[in-house]
């Protein structure tokens, strides 16, 4: 298992190191949602075979509920997730301290503090985070997809898309790790954090069991219909 | 049959709902046409596998056409698309009731209502419908391409190219059930939806014609030739 | 051989629309080359399989040099790209007239005809019409590659690297038939038509012959290096 | 081994040739870390087959690391890799005079030369110059991503999302040979040149440490570790 949390990390180091480079301190403007996909992109592409490349908590309750993760790597795998995005965080910060100190919510398309409002927040992030781990179970662990080259960009491209789509209402986050991140860099305070992180673990789950449900008709009925 | 139209009804909602946000809400400025088609890729790879992932009347017209759809699925296909477009467009005006206020024909690249020109419009959603089936057929149902990894990649970039060459004259739809979305968000009104739908399905039926055409030809000779 | 021809007419026919509708109008400002490219992607991944999608003079001397094409089809295929981009030209400028009336040198990132200079930009479409062909003969028919499901991108990824590279410098074409279409548009004129197009066939040569030495090296010394 | 030499020389060549026409006369504005990442998956899925499409002296040192280079091909190609960036660096010079005299520090986004500091310029060399050797050793000789088709999209979306996150920090060269060609193009100075080459190196060997340490384990311990 020691292999897979290093490559966990790894992935989600550089993930969030994207993301804080790219999106909070804004280097890439209009481009961010992009840069962060096509990373995540590749760095899926260099650890799914490994450690299936989750880089988000949420990934991980869904991989759980969907019965394609062992129990016991579980907790391991969300702690080493928010551990990679603190240290990211602070490397970042460590590089650009100036920059740091002049975000606060105006960062990821949130041009005004007074802009962001909570239920369209929580809605968004729901919605996509629901649509980033319905991607995924279907790319990464459906019969139908088996074998398949593309898992790397259909989930990259999912980020980049959503964060495109609503990077200007909640910041565009989708999972529970980055949002450490976030939180770190004064982009969203501890309430947003838990709030967020709830959503977005209640997306991932609702995503994996509809994904469950739909997987195993073909085979037999389905409790919740049923 | 019921797990198809769970998964067009997804695709169709995400679909609608990233292009509200981007190009409607104009969120995502000039990056929203590659918003639109790398997020219809990244849909398109999750459900290809179970629903073939139409989420567009003018294409299940065109499975239909070219006999790759059976009969029956072909009115609750294009109702559900329709019905998730609707959801979408709904769900996009609740989190956003402002910005979708001021919305009327300036969306999508049409800056000025008075830019409008009915004919070129009409010329155009025929043009990038006419190859958005033309695509798809050949990367998902023609011999040549078949177990390719790339049908979603091909299909969403031609959206992008689609959205990028017209979508100043014409909004860029190419899809009956987004018309309805765009009406919904005042975009369009309802005699764009009928006119727009009507040319996109003519387009949609053209390109299976000429797919059918040549793919039979390699076997035996085409009607419309002899 | 019509069903192929018919191919190449409908790829060249929607290629040339896009790079008109985009780069020429500058409908996508600075997105152009990456919708070009990403468009040329789906449309060699719809038709590759069919006609071997060159949509370009210089690709089919490169072909035919290389002895991946039939003798009998280099004359046709020719014609046929020259056809498709003459129509293209002319569709563009009857859906958009007064833009089309305003162009001459300024399009394709040549923002002042005085900063035209025609050494450099013919240095510039040799060489990216060198790589341009390098690339397509690399992973459409070197054997080392065969089977790959990447073609279409990494041709269409090619056209995008160089048009931003170049655009501003020659306008990128890399394409003899799309000469004619920025002839048609008055991009170009005749002197730099006949010269573009001398040079794009010289590299398609060029590269055809360094590919080919290359290429039957691990088998047999080659005659350039004998 | 002179057709890999050949191959290696073209990919550098024209990868130096976006890199200086894209991002050091900053032709491509905000997309030329994009347009350099698809170029360079384009010419690495053109070249990979026949030479492993290194174009990067950290890369050829990461596989002599990692035991996936014979030997006596290291010294030809990191001096191929050289000479082609040289190339490519006064070849831009030639097509560009006027554009190259009038850059020092202020390329890639590098805005002031006030803004360069070291420290976080060389942190950043090294995390992307260690994500991207990370990246091509999973995705070019790891087990199990054998026969993948999606190598040089991970590898070219590496360095886009890689310039992006860093170009205005430390230039995003990643590269000991493209150190050259921004040498000669004046964008960095001697001292850069030879600290930056001397982390990139650091950066490829520490990835192709880990990576030789984590692909063992799965059949043996790792000397890191016991």
């Amino acid at each position: 298992m020691k292999e897979k949390l290093i490559t966990e990390f790894l992935g989600t180091f550089f993930l969030y190191s994207i993301i804080g480079l790219t999106a909070v301190l804004g280097g890439a403007g209009n481009m961010a949602p992009l840069a962060i996909g096509v990373g995540l992109a590749a760095l899926i592409f260099a650890s799914g075979h490994r450690s299936k490349a989750h880089f988000n908590p949420a990934v991980t309750l869904a991989f759980l509920t969907s019965k394609n993760q062992p129990t016991k790597e579980f907790i391991p795998y969300i702690i080493t997730a928010c551990l990679a995005a603190v240290s990211a965080a602070y490397c970042v910060q460590f590089i650009q301290p100036e920059a740091i100190a002049e975000i606060k919510l105006s960062a990821l398309g949130l041009q005004h503090k007074d802009d962001f409002q909570l239920i369209p927040a929580l809605i968004s992030e729901f919605l996509f985070t629901f649509a980033l781990v319905w991607v995924i179970l279907n790319v990464a662990v459906a019969k139908g997809t088996q074998g398949n080259g593309f898992y790397g960009l259909a989930i990259g491209f999912t980020v980049a898309a959503g964060a495109y789509s609503v990077g200007s209402i909640s910041g565009a986050s989708f999972n529970p790790a980055v949002n450490i991140g976030l939180f770190i860099h004064q982009v969203i305070d501890l309430k947003i954090l838990i709030t967020y992180s709830l959503i977005q673990l209640l997306a991932g789950f609702s995503a994996a069991l509809i994904f469950k449900c739909i997987e195993h008709k073909e085979a037999e009925s389905c409790s919740i219909e049923s």
